[in-house]
C-alpha cells in the first residue's frame, strides 16, 4: 500500500485514489517515496516503466496495459539554437507519445496502478488530450471508462475521445468545481478519476525526465522550461529530479521554468509578486485552451516548489506562442500545439532578458501535437500558387530561386 | 556510388535520383546491394537508422536530420485477437512516428541521402502523409522543399504541410503525370523530388519491418498486412525480409498480404485475374484517399513480388475500414487512419474465409495517424449525454452500469 503525503504540512495518509487533497492544506498530496526500497535505474531494460520502475509507485508492469509510450526524442535544436543565438538548446518531444500528448506518460502509470488497484472503471475530468489519453489506456485495458467533457466542448474534442468508446458526457456547471465532484463521485460509483493532478498521473510524468536526464549522458541541462497550466505535468519533472538529487548525485539542479500564457497566467502574476497563494481568475483569454486554467489545482504547491528551487514562472502572448509555433516547424520541423510552443517563446523571452547563463544547455517539453490544433492553424493563411503542368519548371524556378 | 537495378530485367546502373524507372520495363528501380560490404545488425547502438546501417544505402547517419523516426511500438492486440478468434494478432504502430504516419521512415533515409550526396533542394509530390513528412524532415536539414499539391487538396491538408515553411504549390493537370514530370523538373532544377516510389525512400521502411522480427525475438510473423496504394511501402517490408532471408537465416518467409480499397483496388483486381499488369483505374470511389492511387506506380512489380513469395492481394470496402477503425480504438486504443484500419479489415475478411492458418501471428502494420483524419470521423456521430453537476452521481451512475 502506497503512502500519499501533504508536500506543505508533511502529513501522511494511506493511498486512496479518492482523497487526493491535502484536508488541512486543500492541496494535491503526492505519492510517498518508501524508503525501504532500493531505487536503482536498471537501463538495460527495454521500456521506461521498466527501467524506473523502482522509481514509480509499481511493483511490476504488465506490457498488456501499454500502448507503447515513452521513449520520445530527445533532440539537439542547432538551427533554432543558431537562429536565436544560443549554442545548447534542446527538445524532449512528448507529443510522440501514443495520443499525440504528454499525457499518455502520465495515463500509462495510474492505469497500471487501477489494473494493480482492483478497479474496473477509470475517468477523467478534461476538455482535450487528458480525454483522449484516459480515453485511449482504459480501451486498451478493458475498463470502463468515463470522459466528463466540459460543457460547449468543440465536436473534434469529443470525436477524438469518442472513437475510443467511453461512456462520454458533458457536464453543465461550474467546471472548476466538477473536478473535485468528480472525486465525490468516483467514490460513490468506484470510478478512479484519473485528473490533471492525480498523485499517480504526476509520478508518471517523472519517466520523461529521467529519459532527458540519461539522455544527455547522465547530466542535467542547466534550464528545463515546461507549459504550465495545472501544475501536474511541472511537477512531475521536479520530482523526478529531487529523485536523482536524492538517488544519483545530481550536481545541480536545473532552474525550472514554468511558461504560462498571458491570458490565463494566475500563477506567473502570484509569482511575479511574491505572493504565496495565487488569486483564481475568473475567465481565461488565449487561444492556448489546454494551458488556461484559472483555477490551477495544483498552483500553490508550484508556487512554493518553484519559488523552493529558485526557479521561475513567466507568461508569453497569444503572438509569441504561434511566433515559436513557426519557428519549431520552419527551423526543426516540429509541429506542435502552441500551448508546446510557449516554451520556446518563454526561451526567447529569457534570453532576450539576458536570464541566462552563458554555456547553459535549455531543454524545452513539447506537450503535444500541432495535429490536434489543425483548427488554430487554419485561421493562418499559407500561400499556395497555382501553377499549370505545363511549364511547371519555369514557375517553380521562380519560387525556388527567391 | 549507389547502383539502382531493375527487378524484372535486372540491368544495372548508377543511382541517379532523377531516373528511378527502368528505361526498358517502366518499373521503378531498387538500390542494389553492395555484395562487398559486410552486413550485420548492430543491435547495440541506439537508434534504429544506425543499427541497420549495413542494410541501408547509408555510410553513416547524421543525427542532425533526424527526428526520432523509428522504434514504434510493436503491440500483441490480445483483446482484439480474443474478440475476433484469434490469439496471435500484433500491430507495428507507424503511426507513432515524428509527423505520424510511416513516411518518415522513408524520408529520413531520402534526407540524409540528399544531403550526403550535395543537394540542398528536395520536394515530393502528394496529398498528404508525404507531404507533411517530406516538409518535416527538409525543414529539420535546412533544405529547400517544394511540396507539389494536386489541385484542390484540402485546406487542411495543405496548412499541415505548409506549417513547415516549404515552398507550396498547387498543380493543375493530371495527377499521375505530374508524378513523372516532377523528375524532369527536379533534374532541370535540382530538386530531388522523393517521391513514394523512390527507390531511397523504399529502403528506408525496411527498417521498421527489422524492428518488428527482432521485437518478435529474432522471428518472422507468419502474416503481415500492409495496406497497398503506390507500392512502395509494401515493397519495402518485403526487401527488409529479402535482406533477412539472404543475411540473418529465416526459416520461413512471411506471407505478405497487400489491402487496397475496393473503391481503388486496381492491383486487387489484377491479383484476383491472375494478369500479370494492371489496368489504371480512370478513377477512385473511396474515403481512403491516402492509398487511393488509380495507376500506382510499383503496382506491376508489387504483382510480381506478391506472386513469387506467394503472397496476396486483397480489398476491403469504406464500411469494412471504419468498422475495423472503431474496433482498433475501441478494443485496443489506437486510433489510426481508416486507411491504416484496412489492415485488420483484411485480416478478419482473410479469417473468415478460413484462409489463415492455425497458430499463425499475424502482423498488422499500421500507418497514420487518425488525428490526421478528424474531418471523416466527425462524419460520424458519437452519442455524448449533457448531464447537470447536481446529481451527476445519479446520471453517471445509469450510463456506467448499462
Amino acid at each position: 500500500m502506497d503512502r500519499f503525503v501533504c508536500t506543505r504540512c508533511g502529513r501522511t495518509s494511506d493511498a486512496d485514489v479518492f482523497s487526493i487533497f491535502c484536508p488541512a492544506c486543500r492541496e494535491p498530496l503526492s505519492v510517498a517515496s518508501d524508503p525501504a526500497r532500493p531505487r536503482t535505474f536498471h537501463l538495460d531494460r527495454p521500456r521506461p516503466l521498466e527501467r524506473f520502475l523502482d522509481f514509480l509507485p509499481l511493483e511490476l508492469v504488465d506490457p498488456a496495459l501499454s500502448l507503447g509510450e515513452g521513449d520520445t526524442p530527445l533532440l539537439h535544436l542547432e538551427r533554432l539554437g543558431r537562429r536565436v543565438g544560443w549554442e545548447g538548446l534542446y527538445a524532449k518531444n512528448e507529443a510522440q507519445n501514443p495520443t499525440g500528448s504528454f499525457k499518455d506518460r502520465g495515463t500509462a502509470v495510474a492505469v497500471q496502478k487501477a489494473v494493480a488497484l482492483g478497479w474496473r472503471r477509470i475517468g477523467t475530468v478534461s476538455t482535450g488530450n487528458m480525454a483522449v489519453s484516459t480515453a485511449a489506456y482504459g480501451a486498451r485495458a478493458g475498463l470502463k471508462t468515463c470522459v466528463l467533457f466540459k460543457e460547449g466542448s468543440s465536436r473534434t474534442s469529443l470525436a477524438a475521445a469518442a472513437i475510443y468508446g467511453p461512456v462520454l458526457v458533458t457536464v453543465r456547471g461550474d467546471y472548476g468545481r466538477l473536478f473535485h465532484e468528480s472525486l465525490a463521485v468516483g467514490r460513490e460509483l468506484g470510478i478512479y478519476f484519473m485528473n490533471s493532478v492525480d498523485p499517480y498521473r504526476i509520478e508518471g510524468y517523472k519517466a520523461a525526465a529521467f529519459e532527458a536526464y540519461f539522455g544527455l549522458g547522465r547530466t542535467a541541462p542547466e534550464v528545463i522550461l515546461v507549459p504550465l497550466s495545472s501544475g501536474g505535468h511541472l511537477l512531475g519533472w521536479m520530482r523526478a529530479f529531487d529523485d536523482l538529487r536524492a538517488a544519483a548525485g545530481l550536481s545541480r539542479y536545473p532552474t525550472f521554468v514554468g511558461v504560462q500564457a498571458a491570458g490565463c497566467a494566475p500563477l506567473a502574476r502570484a509569482f511575479a509578486s511574491g505572493r504565496e497563494r495565487y488569486e483564481r481568475l475568473d475567465k481565461a483569454d488565449t487561444i492556448a485552451h489546454a494551458i488556461s486554467n484559472p483555477a490551477p489545482p495544483a498552483g500553490d504547491s508550484v508556487l512554493r516548489k518553484i519559488r523552493q528551487e529558485q526557479g521561475l514562472i513567466i507568461a508569453v502572448t497569444d503572438e509569441e506562442m504561434l511566433a515559436a509555433q513557426r519557428l519549431l516547424a520552419s527551423e526543426e520541423g516540429l509541429f506542435v500545439q502552441p500551448e508546446s510552443a510557449v516554451t520556446l517563446a518563454g526561451f526567447i523571452q529569457l534570453l532576450k532578458a539576458g536570464r541566462l547563463g552563458r554555456g547553459e544547455r535549455a531543454l524545452l517539453v513539447l506537450t503535444g501535437s500541432g495535429l490536434k490544433a489543425m483548427a488554430a492553424l487554419e485561421a493562418a493563411r499559407f500561400p499556395a500558387p497555382e501553377l499549370p503542368l505545363e511549364g511547371l519548371a519555369e514557375g517553380l524556378r521562380r519560387l525556388v530561386e527567391t
